[in-house]
């Protein structure tokens, strides 16, 4: 298994972009979502599709991500439960960590979310200014959650 | 996508072990049911490892399949739905097809069930005297319902 730490935060400014990267646009779906597992496929750029099963809540969850046929990905998206959520991502640098910084379009448009992978639960991090308050146990703000939901109300 | 087309029967006798290979033991277990889509983490022979996407009901369904580490799916048995099927598969030539006999044990057995791939739903087969009932579009011998619901009531 992977594990993946991550930390969740709304953005407080647009600091960000003159670091960032050009983007990806990600597509994502899910075939399954309950409490502690979510079965999720994702179109990267239109040219790569990943198989994720995440079980557990919060900042630590268990992670298993295999690629699949791009084909198998666009046909699977018909038997989805919930939205389709399309986002482009950015990443910026954070001294040796990255912050991922999802700009989601269609409905959850303007919503924006930060992440940041971390080597362990209580890895130090100078954060930035541009980043706003902590959502990582915030259950609405996770992506299966936004896909059955939709966007929470703004702050 | 592949397309599996399968009809499934009760058994009516032993007529097929004369013509059976040795069997495989399979583990098999469900990450999600819902009606229309299963996602199930399958260990074959304790060397191979897949998880499978099926969708649709009945005779003929979507099906996608990827190899995946053992480890992986050894771990995903903790956050399983439903019971862990256990049984022994056993592949018996008919004609120019294979029929497979599932001897499941646990708290399944003893019940057998056998299926046949077939090329088309409207394939010709000459039914061996050794296949009983034909439960193709009966929900409660599906896998999914096994290890959700246990055995139906013997006929």
């Amino acid at each position: 298994m992977g594990t993946e730490i991550e930390r969740k935060f709304l953005l407080s400014g647009d600091g960000w972009r003159a670091a960032a990267d050009e983007g990806t646009d990600i597509r994502q779906f899910y075939l399954a979502i309950r409490e502690g597992l979510t079965v999720r496929a994702r179109i990267k750029g239109e040219a790569k599709a990943l198989l994720t099963i995440k079980s557990g809540v919060g900042m630590t969850r268990g992670e298993y991500e295999y690629e699949i046929p791009l084909a198998d990905a666009r046909e699977l998206e018909a038997v989805r439960v919930g939205s389709l959520i399309a986002k482009r991502r950015f990443r910026v640098p954070l001294g040796a960590l990255v912050v991922e910084v999802d700009c989601f379009s269609g409905d959850l448009a303007p919503l924006v979310l930060a992440e940041i992978e971390l080597p362990a639960e209580d890895h130090a991090v100078d954060l930035p200014d541009w980043l706003g308050e902590e959502v990582t146990e915030d259950g609405r703000y996770t992506n299966a959650a936004l896909a059955m939901a939709g966007r929470p109300p703004p702050r």
